[in-house]
């Protein structure tokens, strides 16, 4: 046992080093003073420094050749001590210092290409990431795919293949979902001005509703909602907008979907790798299933205009069903961020297929921008207006976050079929939401997705959680017909 | 030059290290969730077993025998990281770490047996608080004199033989200003409710209007203030209550001038050991000058009475003179971080002597009690009326600062000494105070002590800062004598 033990004890530190330097990218989101940047950089650089070296120190393998793991967790925990570990050291040491510090450089360059709309600005330091990345995913894959070598990062286990299948099958319906809701009369957009306090507010106690325990997290604003995080300090953050508070309301239940996760997971694993969330996906099931399923249900809905009016008066919205269809309307739009969930999906497959094409080297970064203007034109029917709204309008790529798009969608696919895994297990969960209250849908994730934190691989937690049915994306599809064939019967 | 600078690039890295670990305990005590106790341990825990070993890493001893500086700053640098190595290897691994493990529960005991006023309670546990920082003395002193080497850790190069001369030279004089002033009819306190949002509007300006650069900075509130962080990104605290608005605005201006100071070193050196304030004392000299020799002037009051007025209204002090009165009135009181001016250091001289009879033996943990209760009814004639307001009301001695309160009082001295030559070298003076403008006061400073870091020891930099006089206790109590002979003629 003194291998395991030992072993345990190290990464217990390194993992509380981790919650160390997300808490400071938490800080740095919401609180830091402007003029710290720089020397922020070098903190951060310092921290990375430190936890790269603890992943990768040789102590590890030799407490992994020896460990026996006294039981299941521990089996859990052998497993993903070793793949990081295993992961960590196939990456030269070299190329992961060089990738740190582009990344930290391309993100700036990224940003100010973004705000002139300048993607030439941009194209020379994201081929330089590119190229990085695909030594990194080379080193990863040992001969195998480099584009799933990368996937796997974010989602052990899964495969471009197999998520190119489950998009494929996804794709008629949505673009005759979409075809369909367009071609009518526009519903209507919430309209008016919604004091941002009353934002925050109503935000706190729809979190509590949804079960956040603020006594192990807080919300405050950021630019870019996010959540941060995990056992007994998850945090989340909003953002308000006044004349939009439904991006203020649904952001924050889908942050708190994150953390409940993160809040939910067995106390005995905290602070170890088992104590997280098991994917991004997985993650993102929880996010999606609390904003969209139960959050933008009907059933919500109902509660949901009631509170508005009591927090906003006269909200500009003519009854319940006309608020319904207010916060599912589809509508025309650039942003992935702002799109509603059959749009979403169109996003990330674009994504998804040009970001494979840029690592098998089948797309140059010079002809990017076009390739992007082109498919996004076939897929939504009208042209992208500027850089902004097209190839320069998310993040990832100049961080170097190649193979984390197909994640999301895979998300709303396991949050469809933990849906229809829920409404079977708690058929009169409509007339709980529809009082506001939650609780039996989000009592029963946790039960079946989130104290299992990385017991499992993601994809047997969502089947487990599922009743031993695999992952496909038929629940979704059915959800989103039915859902959206309603509101938009053509 | 290779030795230097690869020891100045380690150095700089535990100095980020540093500040994240300073970050960490920042937001304990100003935004961590009241859940996270526990796992925050953890991870406080882990920085420090990191910061630990870098402080004692062999290669250190290694550059140090190889570099050379290249110049005077670099001779700081050398002798300061000189200084840090030779300390951190002196005191045995399993000290250190039985140490901070000790302070981390002796806290939690001593904050309790606060709350129950039971000194029994806490005894066994600062026992052994004591005796491992007896232990840790020894091994620092190497023969020498223990609470020396104690205090040098707050103050390097300062001796209690020397303090105890300069405290002697203030003692009577103290005295006899107390007993004059309370003698005579008690000067009112403020009295009223004064709204708390305001507080913290008018803190924001005085620090403002004290050079406190908020791009690098932030004011928030906690329950005991202080100031935290440096370089670009330097925080203070504060707090108010609804009674007493001098706490909050004077705790701004006191944090202030710890962040100015650190705020107004040489760029530089920020993340190097050059890039902080030099000691305790010197701090402390920093933060006290701006709160009391400037922020409690005559001058400086007249401005402050009309914003007071501006912010709260009729606040009950019926002209100028009574409200300058009423800021620097004396008054009975059993703790020391609510004393006044003259009274404050005869609270520090009670703990000097105690903490040096504990350190050397001469005293006894089961005896403190007793020993306060009689010191502090000789000292300012009239008994403790219970041990939170005595021998438990402050937290240094559960955390193991031995060594630490004499450098309050050393920073009122060398603030003495500051503001002799200060006055000297801005004769206008109070006609900038009385417009609410301490610039001359503050630029002055930054020039003379601020921007210096650790350049100089503690008691060079303010030697160098008066033009060449040797710091003494004199100033001060001539500037004690002049300002309370006035308000308390007898």
């Amino acid at each position: 046992m003194a291998a395991f033990d030992d072993l345990m004890t190290f990464t217990r530190e390194t993992e509380a080093l981790a919650q160390v330097a997300g808490r400071l990218s938490w800080d740095q989101e919401t609180v830091m003073p402007r003029g710290a940047g720089a020397q922020r950089a070098e903190e951060m650089g310092a921290m990375e420094s430190v936890l790269h070296a603890r992943r990768t120190d040789p102590r590890v393998a030799d407490w992994l050749a020896q460990a026996q793991a006294p039981d299941e967790a521990g089996a859990a925990q052998l497993r993903l001590i070793r793949r990081s570990y295993e992961r960590a050291v196939r990456v030269p040491a070299d190329l992961a210092t060089a990738l740190a510090r582009l990344t930290r450089r391309s993100q700036g360059v990224w940003a100010e290409a973004r705000a002139n709309n300048d993607f030439a600005a941009f194209a020379p330091v994201l081929t330089e990431v590119l190229t990085l990345k695909r030594e990194e995913g080379a080193a990863l894959a040992g001969g195998g795919d480099v584009y799933d070598a990368l996937l796997d990062a974010f989602e052990p286990g899964a495969t471009a293949t197999e998520l190119q299948a489950m998009f494929d099958e996804m794709r008629e319906g949505l673009v005759r979902l979409r075809l369909r809701a367009l071609e009518g009369p526009e519903l209507r957009a919430i309209s008016g001005t919604f004091d941002e306090a009353a934002q925050m507010r109503l935000s706190r106690e729809l979190a509590e509703r949804f079960g956040y325990d603020f006594t192990r997290g807080r919300i405050d604003k950021a630019v870019h909602p996010f959540s941060s995080g995990s056992g007994d300090d998850a945090r989340i953050t909003t953002r308000t907008s006044a004349d939009d508070p439904f991006n203020c309301l649904y952001s924050t239940i889908h942050e708190v979907g994150h953390a409940c996760y993160e809040q939910g997971i067995d106390r005995d694993w905290h602070l170890t790798p088992v104590g997280h969330g098991v994917s991004m996906g997985v993650h993102e099931s929880q996010s999606r299933i609390y904003e969209n399923q139960l959050g933008r249900s009907r059933a919500f809905c109902h509660f949901l205009y009631g509170r508005m009016r009591d927090a906003f008066g006269e909200i500009g919205v003519q009854d319940e069903d006309a608020f319904y269809a207010t916060v599912n309307r589809l509508h025309r739009g650039y942003i992935r961020t702002e799109a509603d969930e059959v749009q979403y999906n169109l996003h990330i497959m674009l994504r998804f297929d040009l970001e494979r094409a840029l690592v098998s080297g089948d797309l140059q970064v010079r002809d990017l921008e076009a390739a992007w203007n082109d498919r996004f034109a076939a897929d939504f029917g009208y042209p992208v207006d500027r850089p902004a709204h097209g190839v320069l309008q998310d993040v990832h790529w100049s961080v170097g976050l190649f193979g984390y798009f197909p994640t999301y969608s895979l998300g709303n696919v396991y949050a469809g079929c933990l849906h229809e895994a829920l409404r079977r297990a708690v058929p009169d969960l409509d007339d709980h939401l529809a009082q506001g209250d939650p609780t039996p849908a989000t009592d029963w994730l946790r039960a079946a997705v989130q104290r299992h934190g990385g017991l499992n691989s993601p994809r047997e937690t969502i089947t487990q959680a599922c009743g031993g049915q695999a992952p496909s994306a038929a629940p979704l599809m059915a959800y989103l017909e039915e859902k959206f064939g309603d509101l938009y019967p053509g």
